[in-house]
């Protein structure tokens, strides 16, 4: 899809863009979560990550199946907004000169994904549904509420154990 | 504070980098909601993009109203993750060949900006409570409400109007 070509016709269209967009960025997500699994003191923080990577790496999955539901073709698009996400992480993380503050600055960067993820899982399963995908709305409900759950388990994480370390 | 120069050493200092984070993030959006506003079709839309320009602008007063309150200059620092954003919402907006279809992209794009300030408001509260700051955790959550409001407004109205008549 070639920018600025005007290729998005229809919601179908758009539909599919959006799909391609959150396909790049949770295999970009696969690619960021081991480096931060690396960089993370807090056992709990370490531990919530690998179970993060795992279920990441099924996100992939399901969109793969809904892409085939779909009868499109699996494929990701470029997506500036993931890159500048992961991009502010490494920078942030780079800058912290302290374990503990690193970790809480690693809670923060990994909500920003999250949030990332669940507004575009939000719009996509509005959308499959008014396109008459309730069977593709229910697979990505799937990762919404994984992407829900690992942001709640985050909070709770940061403000039970984390920040107070980090103070 | 510089790339890699290791310059957040405690919480306090993570906390500021973050306030000027989002400082140039509300600033980089009181740049982006005009344009957004004229590409909108949808009155209600458009409606609601005006009056989040007045929040926003809001926003950065409360900001700079937290600076002084914690006693550091008001300034903001790059923030690749509300620039990545922002780029992918005009490279979408480019690729749309129908209004209303554009309508239904402008609210992704618009709700994507949102979840972002919201999860940024969230960490940030949540560290100036850890940092006996509950005065500047009280300001901020002004502006926290009215993003969460914003979104869920921009969600009714995709649902029951423009996701419609889009498809």
């Amino acid at each position: 899809m070639g920018l600025f070509s005007k290729d998005i016709k229809t919601l179908d269209d758009l539909f599919v863009h959006q799909l391609r967009d959150i396909y790049y960025a949770e295999k970009q997500i696969v690619q960021a979560l081991p480096d931060m699994i690396e960089k993370a003191k807090d056992p709990g923080l370490k531990q919530g990550f690998e179970a993060h990577l795992g279920e990441t790496k099924n996100h992939v999955k399901r969109l793969e199946q809904v892409f085939k539901m779909h009868g499109v073709e699996a494929k990701g698009v470029e997506c500036p907004a993931i890159d500048g996400i992961i991009e502010e992480a490494d920078e942030i993380a780079g800058e912290v000169d302290d374990k503990k503050v690193l970790d809480a600055a690693l809670i923060a960067a990994a909500q920003a994904v999250e949030h990332y993820e669940i507004t575009r899982y939000g719009t996509l399963i509005a959308w499959a549904k008014q396109l008459g995908r309730p069977d593709c709305a229910s697979v990505l409900q799937e990762n919404l509420e994984e992407e829900k759950a690992a942001d709640s388990k985050l909070t709770s994480l940061a403000e039970r154990s984390v920040n107070v370390k980090a103070a």
